[in-house]
């Protein structure tokens, strides 16, 4: 595929700063055009060549022709592949380039109607998606989400496709009146210990995506008993974290990674959940190192990069 | 209730070194004989008085004749009342004494078929059992304990009861071969992080019932993708925990304390269970003091103190 827009991750900041010790072209969002298909017969390529596309991240051993495949690709959980490369991440050269190869079945076809801006969340937004997947989100009135960054955006806008109400607790006021414009209810903390004990309102569900220890914290307390935290966050490093109100309040705590690419796209074509206000700024491909300078500037959102 | 047996629980020994702040009798695992009703109907009297009961230890404000009771009592969540006090660990003295009082909704009923050394195990193996109700057991064929303590060894056999293969991973061989006895399988760790690297094998369900943060990395680490994390241990403090593992596999982290009397009951009747090989050694209440010096001696398991 030719990349026509990337996005940059916060993932794509912890690499350049060697976690993962990936040492190939990073970047996993990403919109563009299929150019060639290797080996395919006149009428695959005839169904992909000049299609914009996007695509999965984790490439699983089963995709990439393994015999035998591993056990999670036999059981259809392909996103937990024991051999999976990851694009831009693990073993696998990823879109911050002209051009990128992924396994044909990989690639979502984009529709028209959703614009290469608006597409390049399409990776993200099924991250987000992930939650209604793995919860029973009809059990639910209302939820929180601890954390206001790109992450946190998009599924506090996910969760209000489904619920009437989705409060976001964030520390920084611009981010905050991003989600309210999304009729995001939202409530400031400052993240230090002393103010997190001042919040008393307690929720069934609770999504934790912060990246920061703090956040888990916060996130447990504001869980009601036998409530449900989702966790989103992969800080590096072990964090000191308080485990017994998980038990003492018999919580059930859901890791939360990647998600339904086609869930995303159906949510970005009905116009429920627009990420457009969360792009921050666009660079072109060879600007990419200031782009990524950019995007590690306090307050930034979404930066993407552009052919 | 006259006490006719009280179980020493690790978290008495807890409340002896300060932990919950508690200054009354402690003590929380009992089996004693009905002695007075207060203000009770002569009907109600007449089904008590004589009875060998056990206790739950969760004092509800339904069962204080609080009005209006908290929302977790009007949803029958009554283990978790936000006003609850705790039998022994939280504003109630406990039974390490003649004497106990509790409302007569806390009272189980022991049948005659069960003895008292083995009724005074009720209330540790309800929580074990409180695993079979937050979890489907029917969708696993397997599952490994971590820890091999009093709590361990008892949800190792409640999932035995249920399950072909349970598997205990324990340091200690004395405790490992009590396991064994009760056809649980059993392997031996260190539990230096050097050595939990070599645990290799992964488990659809995993509970982790050490008592320490170590356990909790090994469980993680056994914890298949997508897999059920079962949080017994409440150590107190913060301890350092790598969270991402729960992100990057997707597990389902159940957290779980107190659990149902009358299925903890209905195991020890039908025999599938039995507590007894697990007693250490049997101390009158008088000598109260010296069982609980006993009860922190490596390689103890159940003391118990009787009337």
């Amino acid at each position: 595929m030719r990349v026509r827009v990337a996005g940059i991750c916060h993932t794509d900041v912890e690499i350049l700063r060697g976690y993962h010790n990936f040492h190939r072209t990073p970047g996993h969002e990403f919109v563009g055009e299929v150019e060639r298909v290797a080996g395919a017969s006149p009428v695959v390529k005839k169904r992909w060549v000049g299609k914009r596309v996007t695509g999965e991240i984790n490439i699983p051993c089963r995709a990439l022709g393994s015999s035998p495949i591993c056990q999670f690709c036999r059981r259809g959980l392909t996103r937990h592949c024991q051999r999976r490369k990851v694009l831009g991440i693990v073993a696998a050269d990823g879109s911050f380039a002209e051009y990128l190869t992924l396994p044909l079945e990989s690639l979502h076809i984009v529709p028209d109607s959703i614009g290469d801006q608006t597409a390049v969340f399409v990776e993200p937004l099924a991250a987000a998606c992930e939650i209604l997947d793995q919860i029973e989100v009809k059990h639910f009135r209302e939820a929180a989400v601890v954390g206001d960054g790109k992450l946190a955006q998009l599924i506090a806008r996910v969760l209000r496709s489904a619920l009437r109400r989705v409060v976001l607790y964030g520390k920084h006021s611009e981010k905050l009146a991003l989600a309210r414009r999304a009729k995001i209810e939202t409530k400031r903390v400052r993240g230090d210990a002393g103010d997190l004990k001042k919040v008393k309102e307690a929720f069934r569900l609770v999504v934790e995506a912060t990246g920061s220890p703090t956040g888990l914290a916060l996130a447990q307390q504001m869980t009601e008993p036998r409530g449900t935290l989702v966790l989103k966050s992969t800080f590096h490093g072990a964090a000191p974290v308080e485990t017994w109100p998980m038990v003492v309040k018999e919580l059930t705590i859901i890791g939360s990674r990647c998600g339904p690419f086609d869930r995303a796209i159906r949510l970005l074509q009905s116009g429920k959940v627009d990420p457009l206000p969360l792009i921050t700024r666009t660079y072109l491909l060879e600007e990419a190192s200031e782009a990524m300078a950019f995007a590690q500037k306090p307050g930034t959102m979404k930066v993407l990069l552009r052919a």
